[in-house]
This record gives C-alpha cells, structure tokens and sequence, in this order.
C-alpha cells in the first residue's frame, strides 16, 4: 500500500455534516492502489467500554490522475462520532486513525478520528434557492438604455460634488426594460456588477454606498428593478466591493483634508502623513490601495467602525431593497472576521440572502459556514480554457481538474459555487475558443450540467467577444442573434431546469481516456440519469459503448450512428 | 519523484503569517526524495507582466516516518503573494501550483497558489506570557484547605436552596496559602478546575456561573487569590463549563417547572415534553446531555440568547477579578460561533487573556485565530506514554509522532500548546509508568523541554500516583517530599527559565534510531543551544557522537562516559 498518499484531515471536506442526521466521510489514496476501504464509527459517548463500532464499506467516488477517492454518506444515529478506516489492498489490511497506519485498536476512545459533535450551527448549508439558479451577470453599463436597446453614448452626471461617468449608456431602467428578454432566456437570478455611485465607469471605485449611482439611474429605479424581477421569479444579486472605496469617498476625503487629526484615520490601511493622491498612476501611493490602484485606497475592516459601517450598508440593501444576495470583490483581501460580522448582519434580516466570494483560487478558507455560501469559481473556467478551447490537456488531464474541484469542498457548498466562463474581469471565453462555436458550445454544455449553478456573462448567448477590458465589456448587442447561440443557451438552460439530476443529482465520470477528447459523464438522482458526451477534438469518436435503448435524446450535434464527429455532442436521458 | 506524496495546502499550517512581515511556507514530500525544494514567490499585485518571481531555498524542517517537510519563514516585502514551488529528486525537476505538477508557467498570475493578503487581524497569536508559563493544574476540592494541609473531609453547604459538596476539603483560601510552595516549585501560572457552584465535588454540573461554590469558599475570596498570585507574579486560569450545565440550573430548573411554556426550552439541545430528571443513571434522559450524563444537560450555546449569557459571564471574571485565562471545558463540542462571540468578548476586556480549548484530538479547526489562543496537548502524553512508560514504539516512532505534533499547528500556535502528562481526566502518568521514577522522568524532561508550555498537575511533583479517579483525584500530599521528584521538578522548571532557547528556541531531531531508545535532539535560538539525550530503555547507549568540548552540563543522570545507563538522561548546553 503506498501510504504516502493516503489523506483524511478531520472537521474539513473529509468529514462533515450535510445535515443534522448526515456525515459524509472521505479518504483519498493512491489511484488504484486500494481493493476495500471501510469506515468503522462508533457513538464517542457510548457507555459500553471498550466502544462499539460499525462498519460501513466506502464506494470509489472519484479518481484523478494520481489518486482515487473513497466516500460513504452515513445516516448517523447520533451526533459524537469517533470513527476509524480499514484499508486493504489486497495483499495487506491496516487500521487507519489519528494519521497513522496500525495493527491494533486504540487502548482509549479519544484516540481514534473524532467527529465530535454534528452541531446543527456548524453545518455548511446553502440556501435552496441558490442550487436552482441559472445567473445572468449583467455589467451595468454595458447593458441596456431601454428594451432591447443600447445607447453606447458616453455620459456624466454630479454626485454631490463629484463627476461620475458612464462609457456606453446602460441603465437600471434598461434592466428592468428587458426582463421579457432574460425571461426567454431561461434565466432566474441576476448578478449586476457595481450600482453605487462611482467615478468610473466600472463603479469599483465607490464615491457613497448609499445610492445608486446618478448615470444608472436612482435608489427608486432600483425599487422597480428589484420588484419587476421579483415578480417574473428572478432573484436580484449585488456587487459589494469593501475591500476599498474610492479617493472621494467621505471618510477618505477626510483623511486627505485632515491628516493625523482625522477622525477617519483608522479606517484606512498603512497610511503615513500627510496623505497625498497621487497625480499619476506610476506612483506608489503612501497608503494600501486595491493592488496600487491609487483611486481605489484599501479600507481598513479590521476597525470595528468600519465593520458596523458597512455591515450597516450591508443590512440597508437587503432590508429596503430586497435585494436576494451580495456578490463580494476581493473577498479573499478583506480580514475573515469582517466577512463573519458581515455574514451575521445580513442574515439576521434575510436568512436566505446568499453570499458570494470572490475567490479566484480555491476558496475553501471562506466556504466553512462563517462566511459565504459561495465562490466565484474561477477554475472552471480555466480547466474549460484548457480542454475545449485551447485542447491543451486530454480527458484524462481534464477529468482530474473536475475531480479537483468536485472533491474541495463540502457537498452543501459544491451544489452553489458560481460556475462560470467569463465575468467583466477577463477576456471572453469565445474568444479564448477563436470564436469557434463548436468549442464555445461544449464548454456551455459542461457548465450547465457540472455540479453547481451556472452563470452567463450578458451577451455570451449572442457570441459577444473580445480580449481586452473595453472589449469584453463591450456593449449588449441587441441586434437578432445570427449566430445561433442565444437558441442553443435557451435549450441548455431549459434542459438543466427541467431535469433535477441536473441541479441536485451525483457527478459520475463514464469515459476520460488519456490522449482523447471524449469526456463522458452523467449526472443522476433517484429518479432520472442524464447522461453527457462531448467531443472536444478534431477526430470522430465511439461511443457505442455508452448508449443503451430506450434512451431519450435531449440534445445533440455531429451525433452519427456509433460515434461522434469532431466537436459533437449528445445529452440523453437514460 | 513519489507525487502522491506532495502535500501543500494554502492559507493553512502549511502557509501563514507569523506576524504582518514574516510568512512561513511549508511542502511535505515523500521521506528522502526530494533534493531541493525552492518557494518562488512575488507581489500578487505587481505591475509588471508576467509577474516577477523571487526565489528562496527551502529547509529540511522535520521528517517522520513516511514524509519530508520543507519550511522557509520569509520575510515578505509585500503582503499580497503568489507562489510555486520548483521540486527536484535528483531526477526531475517540476513546478508545483494548484495542486498540480507541471513543466510550465502559468498564464496567469491568479493560477499559482495565492497568500491573498497577510491581514494583521487574521494572524493567529499568542498573548506573549503564555509561551514563558509552567502551568501548575489545581483541582480545588483535592489540593489544600490550608497551608500545607488538606482536609480530607467530606463536607456540604448550601447554595440557595441546592446541597453543593465536596469530599476532599479543599478551598480557595487553601490554594492563596500556598503560594509559597508554588514559588518554590517554580511555577508562574495556576489553572484551576472549577470553581462555581455545583453540586459534586468536582463542580462540572453547574448551578450558577456568578458565584464560588460554597465548599471552595467565597467571591471574596477568590478575589484574595487572584490578587495574591498576581503579587507573586503567577497568573490563574480557571475552568469554563459552557457545554453544559447542572440540572439545578436556573434555566434547566425552569424546563422542568413549566415545559413547553418555559421562557428557557430554546436554551435547551433535543427537548422532548415533558421533561423529566430520571432517577437513575441508566435511562437515557430526554435531553441532550454532555455524554449520556442525566446531570449534565447539553446547553443549545447557538442560540443568541444562551450565547449573549455566556459572553456576559465569560466577561464578568476577567474584568472583575481580572483572570488570566479561561480553559473551555467540552470545548470540540460546542459549536464554533460561540466560541468566536465568546473571544471577542473576553479580548475585548484584557487582551492577553489566554482561551485554552479542551480538544484532545487535533485542534487545528480551533486555533485558526477566531477562537482558542491554545489547546490541551493530550497527544504529548499519548506519545509520551507509549514511548517512556510503555515502551511500545521506538525512537523513530516517537520521532514521527513529535513530528505530526509539530507541523500539524501555524508557529506561534505550537509555542502556546499545553503539554501535559495527565490531568483531572486520566490516570497518573507516573501510574502509568509502574511508579518506576526513571521513565516518569524521562517524560517529565520531554514535556519540560518540548516546543508549547508545560503543564503539571498537583501533586505530580510529589510522586502522587492513580489509576481511577478517585484515585488520580486523590488528596494532596503535603509531607516531606521522599520520592526526591520535587527537587527534580524544581530543577527542570528552573532549566526551562533559565534557557529561553526552550521557550521560544527552535527544535531539531538528532537522533531517532529504528530499535533504539536514545532519543536526542536540540532546542535553539540566536544565542544559545540546549540539548537533550533521553535514553527510555533498558540498554546502555552510546552518546559519544554528541557530546562536545566545552558544554555546561545543566541536568544529568546515569551518564558515563560515552554512554546513557538505561532510563539516563543528560542536558547540556552547546
């Protein structure tokens, strides 16, 4: 047994709770190495010494290019679990507990695993709501003027004192002008970029959390908004940023003003006096900015005064608006107990308001109940970059990336991470794809039917593209879609909506072969099994092997008799 | 290169800051394969494209049985980082990031491992005093009802209308009377168990969290111990039962009295109606318990209320009688976000009180910062245990399990660990030795000479020995020390004193042979290096390879020559 590789880190995604009778345990060890992996468990508060176990065998529930990972979902008949694992790999038997490989049983209970108490506060859950979500992320002002409309006209308006811009006209009422469309799109929650009033036109560098910003429109077109899409079934995400403001902002203003004597002072992060806004962008500000984004000085969470400020701005949001979730920028900058007092103040008023992280790499710090529900899930997209649109790595190389992300997490938090392809910060995945539609459509297709919600950056389903900032966010191209793409979105959305092993159902890979670009899975629950072929090669492949009678197709292209030409795809349900 | 093996997981022990300037990294591998390992690191939010990397070698920090752990501390010039690591075996030479081995860069910068940002307040710290305490444990009712004297006395007293009782006589006013004795011994810290009324003598079925128990003595009185210990510069911890209460409790008295209707059932774990005390031990009550124990009804501490209860009592000691610390009973059962309130309250009062968690098991999950500043070490004695009194693992064995105690912990954390060989829940170490002083002392070196503060329980120091509890309970000891263990305590906490290189000095195996007892290894900081040969077995082992010219000899028995006589030892300093 090669026990190098062998893995189990209690309290984490090894071992949690889903719910207050359900533990799911995992051990990882080398790709093929083990024959039988069994988790023995026992009540840690048994009266009967020596403790009483029960055995229960673990199923093989993932593998990637160097390991295999054994899991076994417990209906636990009480809630303070001691437990150990017997691993066989057909030549040798070994007890595994408290990191080690023995023979022998523990002389003490305390010596074995612990899961000490399944507490139903600790439990990672995600509100329900968010597991069905199809999200629609939408730039402001890239979006719409009115119905299926545009401006893409450059504007300014005054907030107070200040000038605020805007780059191509879009609007609140723009949004609410076009909910039949996001409608006919399938789509049930929305993810708006920053509203506040901001100088730029991206809204990042926030002037006032308290007001939208004058070029989008006013706290009262928000109202509609919010309602209009409540009342289509459309949930409302906001972006905020609190990781920094922006150089007007008042607290700001009032440390450039005032220096030391500045009430404001601690709100910032490493200033030193007096403090000076840099003319040009080379200069090194003399205060913690947003990377050295001189416009953009970093606050200072940690101070209890600005924690209770913007978890005031926090609760103001949800409580007066309504607004169904906070998307947060730079999460991953901002000191946790900011994000725990965060999480704390919105929940209090809407306990199914969702929280979601941005989190480039794996998030798993923030994903443990005490910060958010979700993370934007980045890596998704670079696995996607490099199997459909780049062919950079084969099946094999890919489903190991999927098992990666499926096995990072707790299984509540993997039912909500945000899956994307492209959001406002990089470039377009069609254009990663060479804007080749065959490609771009298999990697839709996994996002749309991998574990967690998928979310479309506006105009992916028009074949928008571009590389650079003011490309890919570009304008809505609201002109009648020539390119197929807004139909083929339509039937995948409408595919995940209507089948529930889509949105709840178990991973399994069926086909990853090393140097090929058939990647095959299904997803199932207990009523249905939607099974996914997708080609991502220039070469026809078998796939003889995987379709059955009786099987009922929900979409397909390049599907021949036995095999699939290149880039082709099938969806059936079995 | 055995890649299975490869172990890094960010924002962990693996990668933390030590303070806003210094990051610790670390990367496991297979036990010698790798002939270098190099962290390459850079600012994050770096201007430059593609990102510029800086390079540092990593050390051979520790090895255990199975695995090598690589370890830089680097003194960032930035607090935003990104990083890989390059791994050679001699063979190969592979970039290691996102969990992934590969021959090539990233494209992006966001697709390395990430230190997103060292944020001061995420740093897990310990208050400085901790990390010089010797620990003395008290447990009040057996330890002295006057200067050097104890009752041995069953005795009982009112509490309101409650009978609270004791069986050993031993009081508050006992422990200040003796203050002497623990100076002369050395130690600058009591932990005591509880203290508050309760019925049993061991006082972990609460009443009343604002009141001493009768049998121990008065409020007034413990004011007198506080004040006396800190005038003689030794700070007192004391005992928090928040798991659980006494069934005589207010609020649980309040369940019973009126059910359903009870103002009090949320406070409450599992209620069924109505609730019922059973009137023997064997019925399994109706009510979540702490273990099955009727007496000891599990507190629901998630609810706002029993939380906000707590927190107000946690505070109360610290601001009124000025505490230095409290160590949290059951604490693994509990759920987190009490802990996190209850941090933030009692830190908000005096900063430097110290939260000492009872996990028995890893408590990794609990010392991230949020909660505990330290945990019981009740490894240390289980590797103690099997290595000097039983004698079942080896050198090398004990070696491995002093490994995983170290690199399982951020730094600053492993210096607040509390070492103990036994307390008021296990049998006496020296029982478990056979009372055979030679390996009893052994451990008692390892326990003083370890990395985290070393923890005696009453009457250790003298030779008290126990198997059950009424027996490792028993009454202290206050004759003339015969077995000569007080002088020999006496001389290893002033060793401890004396070298701060065993206080905050680093720690390196030198020897840890297969087969072999002799287990030798180095503590050191800038100015000094103390040195520690521990022979725990019947043999004669040569020592000769570590031992040089013109070491001061600090502690020694059994030692000849070149050699350790069985069960010898010998400290130096280099």
């Amino acid at each position: 047994m090669l026990r190098e590789a062998i893995l189990h880190i209690p309290m984490s995604q090894y071992a949690h709770g889903i719910d207050e009778r359900h533990l799911v345990f995992r051990i990882r060890s080398a790709k093929g190495d083990l024959t039988a992996c069994t988790l023995y468990y026992a009540d840690r508060a048994c009266r009967v010494n020596p403790v009483l176990f029960t055995s229960q065998p673990m199923r093989l529930a993932a593998s990637d290019t160097l390991y295999d990972y054994f899991e076994v979902v417990l209906e636990a008949p009480y809630t303070r679990v001691c437990y150990y694992f017997e691993l066989s790999d057909g030549q040798e038997t070994i007890l595994y507990y408290a990191d080690q490989f023995t023979q022998k049983h523990a002389d003490e209970r305390s010596e074995y695993y612990q899961f000490p108490f399944n507490h139903r506060n600790d439990i990672a859950e995600v509100p329900a709501w968010l597991k069905e979500a199809v999200v629609y992320n939408i730039f402001p002002d890239s979006f719409a003027t009115s119905k299926e409309y545009i401006a893409e006209k450059a504007k300014a308006a005054y907030f107070n004192a200040t000038v605020t811009t805007g780059q191509n006209g879009g609007t609140l009422r723009g949004i609410a002008d076009n909910i039949t469309y996001l409608l006919n799109l399938g789509i049930n929650c929305i993810y708006v970029n920053p509203i506040f009033a901001a100088e730029e036109y991206h809204k990042y560098d926030l002037l006032d959390y308290y007001h939208i910003d004058p070029c989008f429109g006013t706290n009262e077109d928000f109202k509609v908004l919010v309602d209009s899409c409540h009342k289509s079934g459309i949930r409302v995400i906001i972006d905020g940023v609190f990781n920094h403001c922006g150089w007007h902002f008042f607290a700001f203003e009032d440390v450039v003003q005032n220096g030391e004597n500045s009430r404001y002072k601690d709100w910032f992060y490493r200033l030193t006096y007096p403090v000076v806004r840099p003319d040009n962008g080379e200069e090194i500000p003399n205060y913690d900015c947003f990377a050295y984004e001189r416009k953009m000085p970093k606050l200072n969470t940690a101070n209890p005064e600005v924690e209770q400020y913007f978890c005031d701005v926090g609760r103001y949001w949800v409580k007066e608006f309504d607004i169904d979730g906070w998307r947060l920028d730079v999460a991953n900058e901002v000191n946790f107990d900011f994000w725990r007092a965060f999480r704390r103040a919105v929940k209090a008023v809407k306990p199914d308001c969702v929280l979601i992280g941005e989190v480039w790499e794996s998030a798993q710090p923030w994903l443990r109940g005490d910060m958010f529900d979700s993370s934007m899930n980045y890596d998704l997209r670079k696995n996607c970059r490099d199997f459909f649109a780049l062919e950079q790595i084969d099946a094999d190389g890919f489903d190991a990336r999927v098992t990666a992300m499926r096995m990072r997490y707790t299984q509540n938090i993997l039912y909500g991470q945000l899956n994307l392809l492209d959001s406002h910060d990089v470039s377009r995945f069609f254009t990663l794809c060479g804007e080749d539609k065959a490609r771009f459509k298999l990697a839709v297709i996994f996002q749309m039917t991998f574990v967690g919600i998928p979310s479309v950056f506006y105009g992916d389903e028009k074949g928008l593209a571009g590389r650079l900032e003011h490309e890919y966010r570009r304008p809505m191209y609201w002109g009648t879609d020539e390119s197929g793409l807004f139909q083929f979105y339509q039937r995948l959305i409408a595919i995940r909506k209507q089948h529930q092993a889509l949105i709840e159902g178990g991973f399994k890979t069926i086909s990853a072969e090393k140097g090929s670009g058939l990647y095959a899975y299904e997803r199932a629950n207990a009523d249905e099994t939607i099974v996914i072929l997708l080609n991502a090669s220039s070469e026809h492949v078998e796939i003889g092997n995987f379709i059955s009678q009786g099987q009922e197709l929900l979409a397909r292209e390049g599907l021949e008799c036995n095999s699939l030409s290149p880039y082709g795809y099938t969806i059936f349900k079995r």
